[in-house]
């Protein structure tokens, strides 16, 4: 997504070979029109594959989730991310290990919002190891869904996410595919 | 607002006199067709005020707050909540309590995405006793920012948050302001 990749370019900053800072436009301070042509980027993308819910994760995935659903006409559904286990009826929870942070969180799912039938989109903003988004399909898959794909605005392509998601038989789309950074280069695939 | 209304007595649910559960719709599953309404009527309702930035509290807040953002063709900023002190150069703190889930967090702004010539609307999914809205007061008005007003999408009026607020000169919006609750029972203003 060509506008994309400029505006990483232009905004984002790659601080090491592991850490690109996108908080001007991303995920602290957030475009909305480049939110709304993400979304309708993954609604072209997956066009077809009859979505009937956009997933995403708490809290940076749900700009880039919104926008997708308001394309695709389904609701969006937010998997929180607990520091503790939640006692409560028709919850379902799952460890995540989180590298950019070093530190566990309990996703979590409130399991009225997924139903047997439903053909899913897991949106969110980076992918990396795929951690989160592992999480997110150990809770979905339980409860009957079918997850068709997996939308990453930027995926650290040198990192195991992708490669581990498409080896497990998942559609990945990724807007903004970094090859590869260093401490203010950024390469796009 | 209407729509908005009518969806709360449709698919929400009063447990007892303080707790509303909108999870189907604003903040757990979210309907993107709803929250563009919303965003809409913010957008409206503050129209002419030279609004610049439309900031929020994460995470809850960041759908309608987007929308807002969408609407009035500005940025969004989220202010993220921490669980202890960040170190870092050019971040603002300010320790909120939450009565809902009766806990402490440090709201956190980069002071980059505030400017001195900014006005600002700040946009949440909830109002009640308004912590959360005077701690991002707390942020925003000593980076040098103008708040033009608080727009909630829901507002326990029966809680002293949008008075304090309009006694300390704010404008205050309420898509949905709520009179008084008891399990089962909804009354609107």
């Amino acid at each position: 997504m060509e506008e994309l990749r400029r505006r990483i370019l232009a905004d984002g900053r790659a601080l090491d070979d592991r850490v690109l800072l996108v908080d001007s436009f991303l995920n602290h301070q957030v475009d909305p029109e480049l939110m709304r042509a993400v979304g309708e980027e993954f609604a072209r993308r997956f066009d077809g594959e009859g979505i009937t819910r956009v997933v995403t994760i708490e809290s940076s995935g749900i700009s880039p989730a919104l926008m997708t659903a308001l394309a695709l006409k389904v609701p969006m559904v937010i998997l929180k991310k607990s520091a503790s286990r939640v006692l409560q009826d028709g919850i379902l929870q799952t460890d995540v290990y989180s590298f950019t942070k070093n530190a566990r969180y309990k996703l979590t799912l409130k399991c009225e919002f997924v139903h047997p039938d439903d053909r899913i989109l897991i949106v969110d903003d980076f992918l990396a190891n795929g951690e989160a988004a592992f999480g997110a399909l150990r809770l979905l898959e339980p409860a009957g869904a079918k997850v068709v794909g997996v939308g990453a605005v930027i995926a650290k392509m040198f990192q195991p996410g992708a490669s581990r998601l498409r080896e497990a038989g998942y559609r990945v789309e990724v807007l903004a595919p970094i090859r590869r950074m260093s401490a203010g280069k950024i390469e796009f695939e």
